[in-house]
């Protein structure tokens, strides 16, 4: 299996319902790096998994939407807990939909599955894998 | 399949048995990054994997039990050559039973694997990564 | 000159006023890295520039008045715009009000300087450095 | 399943060709950090995955044969887009040779898949992984 | 002395004349990582040493007319080792240029000194600091 | 003032007598990172600090002597509590040396300082810098 990762990152503040986040249930924020992974079994005849700017260009639009703001303001993510791994399957959700629009640069039934990757601080991250 | 990774470091020194080693047949040491991963198909109704806060007590925990010791010292260890490879896996043992006795703050059935990842240097790593 | 360095981190909410900030001028947030250097011409007799283990408390205790917080929302820093570079300021002052008290483990007059860098994305950073 | 990863890096040069590359048709370079993961079910009777020297030695012997080049001058890669993605299947190639021909101190039946990460930037990486 | 830093990284094709290079005196290149630091004595009325958004952008068009070439055929360069070290200088003068011309958002008056990083390996670094 | 940096890690174990210490009085160990930083006016006539080469091959000896060893058992050491602040010095005396016996491809004139940078762990590390 082939794979292909790039990187961005966005500076967001939000706050959480439940006992369990203890001080995380002030508002506050963080500074999240993002990785985005493409998996094929092949390569295309270019020699690549995906076409890397296109993968930068839709990570850019798709992190515009909620760089710089408070998530909490968001009227899609109202009432949801926007932790760590949610956002991971929210970007992963983003990527699966321009994969099946053809946004990546390779036909779709050629990309086999996706992980999305997001840090929070130097010592906890998480992430998002499935097929497509 | 969800995952959120956290970790910490430990200080120790130990010596290895065997030609294999080489110069680290000699007590030396090593700093330890140590990270455990946790894989759930779901995230549960705060939107988490665990709850951080408890596993890194755990980590804590784990890692007190070791940290600024000689490995060679420690009963439990004794005649096993604490390898990195070896290391994940001791860890590893730790978690899958903190789980079992749900110290992670999730049920757990719903916790379907563990990776602990132990870098040794900036050039050479090791996991071992499980089902529970 | 003899340098010693320990790091954590924070993760806060802020806006910025002014238009040079752009989107930045939207609440938002940040995961702050924290790293505090001291700087001495001589160790001492153990061999240190400072006890790391006071300077690590004195670290946490300062960043816990801030951590999980909006900065907006704390009385001490009404009116200014807490920047990068600013929040270097804020945590040399604890610092240098710290060596003073003599909570770092060596004599004031023996700590030559202190050097406060906060990092907050993979690509920007700042720091504060200074005589004491 | 336990893992264990050594790396190094390699500075290069090379062009590619189709429009999907865009400024990087033109002759241009990179510093390739490049990571070998082995893996095994089991460790060995000394709790090693691999031996780290022999890993370190076929990586170090792999990488010369293309250090300091321009890989659009050697005639094993003619005709192809020298990709870093291409690159991780190169790479992962000569591993796995390495593993039959009995060089990496484990017998080859007792290593069961090889992961190579190849990392072009801070914001862009590929890997490729298969069984033995 | 108060700093503010800004980074990106460039893919670029070199030689060098000299036999002190060793294998390096073939076309061979690198990903340079390029981090420009500006120094203040004192914040601005907003709370920065420059503005950040115009300093990415000074550093975007620098880095651009270098970016994905082959530093050998830049008429510019001619007869000149393009070494990491000499990398950092033309870097500085070009942002020494641009601080006369006003395009960092600060009076040039303000600026007392900048140094820039350019790393070209996980193992060795450059930088170049000057006074303005 | 230009600077060239180059890296290496050791693997050692060893222990501190003083109460400052802590936990860290009992024989441990360490990973630690050691960067050497020349500092020189000018470039020479090939565009160069140092010989990376040469410099690199420095390193190399002079961590020999200590790497893979129980620092409380050398000779030299004896009676010294080998701190990271400390050894941040003893590299730093070993290369001043070797600036003397024009072992970095540079006469000692014009090399006017250098640093040590020792890192013990992702939190902490130390350093050394003086004029030659």
């Amino acid at each position: 299996m082939y794979a292909v990762e790039v990187s961005d990152h966005i500076m967001i503040a939000h706050s959480f319902k439940g006992e369990v986040f203890g001080p995380a249930q002030a508002l506050h924020g963080a500074t999240f790096t993002v990785a985005v992974t493409f998996m094929s079994e092949t390569l295309d005849a270019n020699g690549i998994v995906v076409d890397i700017g296109c993968a930068i260009d839709v990570l850019k639009a798709t992190l515009k939407t909620v760089n710089y703001k408070n998530l909490d303001d968001i009227a899609e993510f109202k009432g949801v807990n926007t932790t760590t791994e949610w956002l991971t399957r929210w970007v992963f959700d983003q990527f699966a939909a321009a994969v099946k629009a053809n946004k990546l640069g390779r036909p779709a039934n050629q990309i086999s599955a996706i992980r999305v990757t997001v840090g929070e601080s130097p010592n906890a991250r998480a992430w998002y894998e499935a097929a497509l």
